[in-house]
């Protein structure tokens, strides 16, 4: 059996906590439901926006079983399966699959990042592809990981069967172009956020894992049909019109921005884990005042 | 008498140096003199790549008076005029307009960059207009200077009547658009390396200074018609196809890569001043390689 | 019952792995055992060079309770129980308590670090000490979170009476300094690396936490002793010559250099995990010269 | 006729503009001639600080002259010569000899410093170091120019016989020990703030060029004093004290903040060149109030 085209529109979905800070797998798996009612290409369940980072590996797996259960084939399922050790991370995936998982998204290791050289992450993402039943993607993060693999990395391992893709959320519009230019004809380059998924696509972009996706998957999913129509003139209004909504959930207010935002549209959130701080009451204002401006409340 | 519009491609031409270092203004007129006959829409003296760091003020005015001559009308005449402090940008500015300049260049101050927050920057930009007999651009160069001027910068300066536009040469793709999005509508965005010279213009950008327009001025020009002609498919391949050849004359073997360019394609050259280095013979057949796969061989 | 002071030079001890690339207690329990009989005052596991990154939270507490009954109270016990969420983190510490951990090393959280401000840092530390059983340290490892968490909240943490000290690893003089001038007067600033221990001394460091104290125990304490005996000539001779050693076990081979230091002179070792990647034939050749020429090879 | 000794404290003194923002000349001398009567070694001109970046060349050179004559020989005169081209370093060196400086004090070329590799700096400076007829120091100045030259250049460096020392202001512990570990017995490793000269001195440094020399020079030479005749606890104390005033007048307020503070003890001083902002009275107020707890005012 084939995975799924990558191609399209991916929410990496926020992670929702109960009261007391564990996982609320039931509220969770309500947005999910909702998300598959959108036309979202895909669901990617412990991005960074998931805060995968500040779960462990027991919760990041019934997360993930929860999360594939609601979805229930609806949509293409994506997980973050990223850990600092090769060993770890094949374990993951391994777990990731088993539980419904189409493709596992692997963060670049990065905390020995003075260490590793082009063959550590050639050796890294090799060993997991070879390892893992699904196709895995490449996910690059430099603002979390200070890690910005280099298009030469990206365009060798495009050559591996059993890498589909990578998700690149630094923005850089020459390495956009570098990556879909010496990367295999069908490795999947995917924008890393809404602020830029217009120019990416004109490059050669498939698509994108978008944290504005959450927020707005209609927008986001129409932008992307702009383009394919060839009506750039529309997809250029719409990518600045975008512009302040996707800043409010990503660089200007973070995890917790997204989280009041998804409030504020009616889906089920919660605070983010500490030590992230939730949003102060003026960020909240700030937040809402931008999502009203850009006609995007009440989306649920 | 109003400024000819800015819009198009622009190159930021290499200054060539005799045999003893110093300017060899008869070399370079020779130049400037082929690149009038090009579809070049402007010449940018005194660039990052003109080395105007590595020149004197009398040396930097000395060009700029031969350079205008050269181009005697025929094509915009823009030239970098940006000095550490506001009293000498002001001063060169003022020298360049008296000599036949139509746009001045004004690169970031950067030395004393922790000391320089938005209000250093503002007054500085906005003095610099106000005393300016000719429009001024901002210019970004993120590379060299540290400095990433933030958008709100850029669009509070781009309300001055005298501030024509900016040149950002960083390529992140979320800043054009941001900028192009929040800056006044005669303000021009302009991308500041032919490596995403096609995405900038998606995003609104009304062209580029790009280095590679001194050794494929025509092709650099195609590109920006192809954008303007909405044949985006010509665009994306031609965008593709001047990336190698693009990161050989900047990133890749910077200022002496391209000057090696320039011989092979027939312009006049010279190394650059140290301790800039001269480029090896591995580079210089790296280039040559490249250039060749590229079709960008004997252009002139 | 109260903590044993924090004073004088602790070993961040390496983990060992079998060939499966599984922990390997019973190695890692003999060299415990070695470093029993050296001068050393404490040994801490779990630090960078402990690997703490590429262990799951079981293998870390596994390792915990091994290595704490291997040093059976004859020496302090330190271990490092940070990670990226509050929540792991107390439950973490608390943990390394109940099997015997006297003092707690933390590091930074820096995953989210563009969201984690003042307020984050401080209620993160003040959350951990608050709920810790034993003292806990601040760990600033720059080079490899990315966060260099500065004076102002290191001064404040220090107010904190289960809060008891600092670790850093970036070496910068004038903060060393600071933190000693401005941190409570019995908060221990410990430094990183053997590289800066006795300019850190000389500003009021009360010790260090040094890689190089696991290949060189008795030079490392040497230092310290000369430095409380006011012998500095001779510290400052001893400190030139560790240099070479230390960056060979550090920044120039990283924790393979310190691996394969570790089986010259004679100890249980491994190579690190993957990605992680073991010293080349090269690299083995280079830190076997600079241990000879220091004379300190056959240490055990 | 030999130079004097490098050793011992030495200030970079601030330019003084008049009301047009024209240098002064007269009151510079006047804070040179009172410099003059303190313990202080010698005078910088022109670093950073003296807002070398700031002037053109004939500026710099009008300034020498003037300050040359001005200290008549009384103290070791120093002068910043450093340019971006390798000609023009040569030129402002060979003219600052003229005008009496006794040692040159050359900042690493900065601005393509994507393109200086080890060969392109060692060409430089040991061009430099060749046509000079006085002794070079290589001026690392990181905050500033983004350029930190590795211990292995520098030490390299250090053999050239015209090559007398290094001003590092980045205040790594370790690169300050390697350097002198590093480099040539004769070669002088000088700190390049007082928030680090006693660390420095202790691991082998000559001494120090220091900002706040300009303001407290008596307790400057005094923590060099107290390490000059072993007395450890009482350096150590003077350093901690000194670390408020001296990031008032460099890291926390910047020149602005030093000049400030020049006024404050009675020196002729004025606002630096824009775009650097002057102090704000909430900066003025916080500086005195700094000098005022440190007990460092009416110095003059």
């Amino acid at each position: 059996m084939s995975a799924r085209e990558l191609a399209g529109v991916y929410a990496p979905v926020a992670t929702v906590f109960d009261e007391s800070g564990e996982l609320d797998l039931e509220r969770y798996g309500k947005n999910l439901d909702w998300y598959c009612g959108t036309p979202l290409d895909g669901i990617v369940m412990l991005g960074s926006n998931g805060e995968f980072a500040a779960l462990d590996f027991d919760e990041r797996l019934r997360l993930i079983e929860a999360g594939a259960a609601a979805i229930d084939g609806r949509k293409t399922v994506l997980a973050g399966t990223g850990a600092e050790s090769t060993k770890h991370t094949i374990h993951l995936t391994r777990e990731a699959a088993r539980l419904g998982v189409e493709y596992a998204l692997v963060v670049t290791p990065h905390y020995y990042r003075p260490r590793y050289d082009r063959q550590a992450f050639l050796r890294h993402y090799q060993a997991v592809a070879e390892a893992s039943p699904i196709p895995i993607l490449v996910y690059i993060m430099t603002t979390y990981t200070g890690v910005d693999l280099p298009t030469g990395i990206v365009a060798e391992l495009s050559q591996h069967p059993n890498i589909a893709g990578v998700k690149d959320s630094a923005g850089s519009a020459p390495k956009l172009a570098e990556m879909v230019a010496n990367s295999a004809d069908d490795f999947a380059v995917l924008a890393g956020s809404a602020s830029f998924l217009y120019p990416a696509l004109c490059v050669g972009a498939k698509g994108g894992i978008v944290a504005l996706g959450n927020v707005a998957p209609r927008e986001c999913k129409e932008l992307y049909e702009f383009f394919q129509q060839g009506r750039h003139g529309a997809a250029r209004s719409l990518q600045h019109k975008l512009l302040d909504p996707n800043a409010a959930v990503t660089s200007r207010f973070g995890i917790a921005g997204l989280k009041t935002a998804m409030g504020l549209v009616g889906l089920e959130t919660s605070d983010p884990r500490p030590p992230q701080l939730p949003s102060t009451p003026e960020e909240r204002a700030a937040i809402e005042q931008i999502f009203e401006d850009a006609g995007l409340l009440a989306t649920v």
